[in-house]
């Protein structure tokens, strides 16, 4: 029996590694955080999701918000896609750390091989947390402070679109029929995406490279 | 202007460091865990002793209960010491993992410059993250993971315990006029310490061996 964490935020992202972590025969826990998140509509994505993936167990962690970040306090407004090379305001502190550290212990007690993170460097935020030199520290990390690392039978942090273009997300999305018309990317949270956001901007490039048309509704 | 984030139980470790990093001039910024501890009266005695060092602030961080610990778990009961050398059942999953990963956050909103954690690998209950290796591991995940890393300047992750003994520990402790009288140690919660659970024989140990009268009551 093969199990899984996914970590599920309700986005494009999480949403394909919940198909790829489906395609691939596991038991599925989805896990998502509710981290003070203004997007919070992406929970509800996010349940949807793993209804339709029906999985073994959904858990939604509620996090005290720890600011910093104009995703997190609402004094700070969502800035518009720049293309600037510097880490965004949209940035939270420790987000990645935090949700896959909660991944690793909920892997001992659910007796969970593996851990699913739509991370992906390529067509990303900038974000520090997002780079396979935090995921590969991290993995270390994990293996040296668990028991089943400790055992010899680590938890395997798995991240599928680390290297992959949003375009090629969208398509193997497509390729699995993940459910993309029940996920949520948009900063700003509101009823339609606001398409102009960061995360608005990178999955309508995808979306059009891919030359699929993006199930959603935009403003 | 220094500043520090002091992962706070409240036991005798974590005061010796709250000791420690007052000592070198630090601006304190301690950090609790409401985790579903069922000595959840460690957070009373956090609280004294952050008052005694009149820290800068305070936040006390309620976490969901992951469960898979005797201390969380109210079905298991604690065990008494037995010497074994196998990982204790009131080991919790990622427990360090999840304590430090909220301090680098905190640490990168807050601008502090260092986190100091109590952890010993000595005299200690066989826990896999408060050895050096998932320590140093750790360090790495931080630094690669948050913006001060890429910035060149990482957060500093001080162990000053590491390599102690409790004997030791105590000694630094008095030798710093630490408020040994306001911690709680013991694993089952009561009024009073048990003195026969693993926290509680290697706290009495470690005041035996220093020639110093332990400060609490026990039952």
């Amino acid at each position: 029996m093969k199990r899984a964490i996914v970590l599920l935020s309700g986005g494009l992202d999480s949403t394909t590694c919940m198909a790829l972590a489906d395609s691939e025969g596991y038991k599925i826990c989805a896990l998502s955080f509710d981290y003070g998140q203004r997007h919070k509509r992406e929970l509800q994505s996010s349940i949807k999701v793993a209804e339709y993936y029906r999985v073994e167990s959904h858990k939604i962690i509620k996090l005290d918000n720890l600011g910093g970040s104009a995703l997190t306090d609402l004094a700070l407004d969502v800035p518009d896609y720049n293309g600037s090379n510097s880490i965004p305001i949209t940035y939270v502190p420790s987000r990645n750390l935090i949700f896959l550290s909660y991944a690793g212990g909920l892997a001992e007690t659910l007796n969970a091989q593996a851990i699913f993170i739509g991370v992906n460097a390529l067509d990303y935020s900038g974000y520090p947390d997002c780079r396979p030199e935090f995921i590969n520290a991290f993995k270390e990390a994990l293996r040296f402070g668990t028991k089943k690392g400790i055992e010899g039978t680590p938890i395997e942090i798995l991240t599928p679109l680390i290297n992959l273009s949003k375009s090629e997300i969208v398509q193997l999305a497509c390729k699995h029929k993940a459910p993309l018309n029940l996920t949520t990317s948009c900063y700003r949270g509101g009823d339609k995406a606001c398409g102009t956001c960061d995360s608005c901007i990178l999955r309508k490039k995808g979306f059009k490279e891919a030359g699929m048309p993006d199930p959603i509704e935009y403003v």
